[in-house]
């Protein structure tokens, strides 16, 4: 099916507006044929209806008929081909390779979730069985469950055409909780994001759910994104994406009538702390593995390590030099779009304006033929640091900060400055333990996941995953948008008290019918209640 | 040790402010002799201070030694005997039963909390190990678990001077967390604030923990709160009243620099359905247990049963004429201060100015003594109930408000009206289960307790109860502030990413040192890991 330009409002096409806009090819700078609609208010209220009637019945779906539906959307993603890469790569020059491993971790997630649903005790059943001899008063039998929300916003990130975006981590975990996702495209990638939204919808037919299961609205202003979040019928949004552009959103949800809440994944520069012993044992080695991560995806990743602590020895400034000319080695790569080029360039001018900030190599746009930033190390000092919060700022692109830090104390102190990311990883070598522990104990309050000798980048989809971290990180810092465990922000507890059974969920029933792990008296058990 | 009147900031006693109020005895309208000075900004932030000092001992205490605190501070309350209880019933008129019921709940929660450390698996621990010959690239060993997040404010409920308060249930749930409390004292009953506070601090002190772990701060005036919920240290607010009170911390957390989440568990009312069967089954006893649910501790429950849909039946109208008999029969009770009288007096007015609303009996305040409202039945019908959403407002005393309705339908339609309570009860006899299992699918969306042939008040702390519900009952309607489950509103997941082993906490190393419940690979187990 060719790509039409129009929004999926409850699997119908319909492009009822008169603002438009194309996709530009970031190789050449250049709009793309398509025309595409943004969404207007009445087609914004046309889809959340009709995701709120499609929760009517799918809030009761037994998780075997979600899970069958996640299947059935990998499998529609896979027949889409070599197009849906081919498209991509048009829309973000991030090259086949890469968009061939981002749609196998798509289609690998939404499969995973469906194994989760199939295992089943993510609903956490919590029994506690009644005592009617109890004094003074007899203890009802309570028993609790989670439960899906509702209707869901889903807002795709420019930088994961696929694994973010349409059918990505956000959209599979609010399915796989049960509720309809209404899904605002990136205006980086429509026509990737309409071919997947057409997937979705060819698999929401087939497995016979409500057409309002799932809508793709398009749309390049900031109104489309506002309208969706403060439609009354919206229980949640899921964002990945800008620090500013999070805040706005979290700020309308809490300014609502009943506030809902923005799970939204923003800015990160992600420290990485090298020890004396690591530089000196890794080299070379270290330097590459360093610079591999800093520029994959033309360093456009959350997980991007943009912030390097390095100590300030002969040895160290010899690792920042090795980092350098590899860094400079390396062609650039092409970013997303014109945005991301205009801001990288003024986030790199904004910290080269602090005292105490030098640029090594890089610091400007690369002119020619597409959107590109040159390969950047920016030095300060540990003290700088510490005492300007500024400098946490993310540059998104292939940019790191060194900081150097005159001794172990320093990079202590440096890291107890640091403010919510999403990351923090250490470079130690084995008789550094007992520094290295210092340093991950402090940095544990300000991530959420902590990475030894290794690099952020490479975000594992496991039930293990922690993608979120205290704000500006995420604006819910309890939460994932990665792994397993993401599910339960679209899931909220209810709780029933002396329910006959055959009136009961079935996970909460007697005879355990699921066979799932429940906590039953303060027990965990797959046995049936007595 | 005698009431002093001062804040108790990290165990010591101060009082740097000019403005004082008193408590008033409810029963006499009458001020009672001490003097309680309001905190200033400075005792604020020196409690803060000292709370962020002391959580950076407490953050990595094994969850035995929080288990211990918890049951020493149990102790302790135990030990201020009869005095704890004379001083609550002088500030509160809720007699001295209901107190020696709610001392032993409160004393039983913390116990609660204690025993769900030493079983431990309350820190979700879940690993999945490394694959080494994964292709295209290695997966690395993954391992998560939940830590606590830092001080926490929690203010103190006017109707539970003890479960709710000083050491109730948010305390209870955020020292089990591991995070230190900033106890917002409520005005209506500080002696016994500074009573349980005391007993917490020596609690405190036996355990060895920092004295900043816990502080309580007086305070009638608004800033006192705003100033602790706009503390950049503070990590977030649990909150048990107003919506007015509760929306306006929630609004200022979410304005911070920095936004923290507030939990904040505000108005209900509660509706309870009968169906034509309960009643005509239920008949006096019936009306008897609903009016003792109605007037308990004078109607001041976040559960108080609120609104009553009944049948518009000559069976109907009869158990509406038992109630009202049966509620102008009891003496009505003594309110917890001028605010809630004057607020009552206010709301009964407001609801009875919209058109269909009749007032059956009562709806004045009693003159005499005590604080006192009439025990007050109000009635509408089901069509003006859906035609209005401000007849779901909070009346905090012993008010119901009777909906007629003419049939299932009607009554349907009126669950569907509802919006977030607290709990939903439903009355129906063995033949009527089919629409009862109707009304209970209905209403499952719009609260966090469904009660079966009870009433909503008694809330037990259990592993399973859901003590939430969307808003306006709550701010944040995933979680719970009542049951074991309370406690993840301060914990926040942390994933390592290939640490060694002894570097890890307990709770994830291969050997499983704790004994816990563990998901590894997807699987539950109490196993070690090979």
């Amino acid at each position: 099916m060719p790509i039409t330009g129009h929004n999926l409002i409850a699997g119908q096409f319909s492009h009822d507006g008169t603002i438009t806009f194309r996709s530009i090819d970031p190789r050449r700078r250049a709009p793309g044929d398509t025309v595409f609609y943004e969404a207007t208010p009445e087609e914004i209220d046309r889809a959340v209806r009709a995701a709120a009637d499609a929760f009517a019945e799918t809030r009761n779906y037994p998780a075997r008929r979600l899970a069958d539906l996640l299947d059935r959307v990998a499998a529609e993603i896979e027949a889409l081909g070599d197009e849906l890469l081919e498209t991509a790569d048009r829309e973000t020059a991030l090259g086949l390779p890469r968009l061939a491993g981002e749609r196998a971790r798509t289609t690998s997630q939404l499969r995973a979730f469906a194994a989760l649903l199939r295992e089943g005790s993510y609903v956490e059943a919590i029994i506690d069985t009644a005592l009617p001899n109890r004094q003074p008063t007899p203890r009802p039998d309570i028993r609790r469950m989670l439960f899906p929300i509702g209707p869901v916003t889903v807002f795709a990130a420019s930088n994961f055409p696929l694994a973010f975006s349409v059918a990505g981590g956000d959209t599979a975990s609010a399915f796989a909780a049960g509720c309809p996702v209404i899904l605002k495209a990136h205006p980086s990638h429509p026509a990737t994001s309409e071919l997947t939204a057409q997937a979705v919808n060819r698999a929401v037919e087939a497995q016979g759910f409500p057409a309002g299961f799932f809508s793709l609205v398009q749309g390049a202003s900031v109104e489309v994104g506002q309208a969706l979040v403060r439609h009354p019928a919206i229980e949640a949004v899921a964002f990945t994406g800008s620090l500013r552009g999070g805040r706005a959103l979290f700020d309308a949800a809490a300014a609502r009538a009943r506030p809902i809440p923005v799970y939204a994944e923003m800015g990160s520069v992600n420290p990485v702390f090298f020890l004396p012993g690591a530089i000196r044992d890794g080299g070379a080695a270290l330097a590459e593995g360093l610079v591999a991560s800093v520029t994959l995806g033309a360093g456009q990743f959350c997980t991007n390590p943009g912030l390097l602590f390095v100590p300030d020895t002969a040895e160290g400034r010899a690792f920042v030099g090795m980092v350098c000319e590899r860094m400079a080695a390396r062609e650039p790569g092409v970013l997303l779009n014109a945005q991301i080029e205009r801001g990288l360039a003024g986030a790199v001018a904004e910290t080269l304006s602090h005292p105490g900030v030098e640029c090594l190599i890089g610091g400007e746009i690369v002119p020619g033929g597409g959107y590109c930033f040159a390969n950047t190390v920016l030095q300060t000092t540990a003290a700088a640091f510490i005492a300007d919060p500024a400098l946490q700022s993310e540059h998104f692109g292939p940019v790191t900060l060194v900081v150097l830090c005159a001794d172990e104390g320093e990079m202590l102190a440096a890291a107890g400055a640091l403010h919510g990311h999403l990351t923090a990883s250490i470079h130690a070598a084995p008789d550094e333990w007992g520094v290295a522990a210092t340093l991950a104990d402090r940095v544990r309050d300000k991530v959420g996941r902590i990475v030894w000798n290794g690099f952020p980048t490479g975000v594992e989809v496991v039930y293990a995953m922690q993608h979120g971290g205290p704000y500006p990180a995420t604006t819910a810092p309890a939460t994932t948008s990665v792994g397993m465990t993401a599910i339960r922000r679209f899931l909220r507890p209810v709780a029933f008290q002396n329910v006959p059974d055959a009136l009961l969920p079935p996970a909460l029933q007697n005879a355990n019918p699921l066979g799932i792990w429940r906590i039953v008296n303060g027990q965990w058990t797959r046995a049936g209640v007595e």
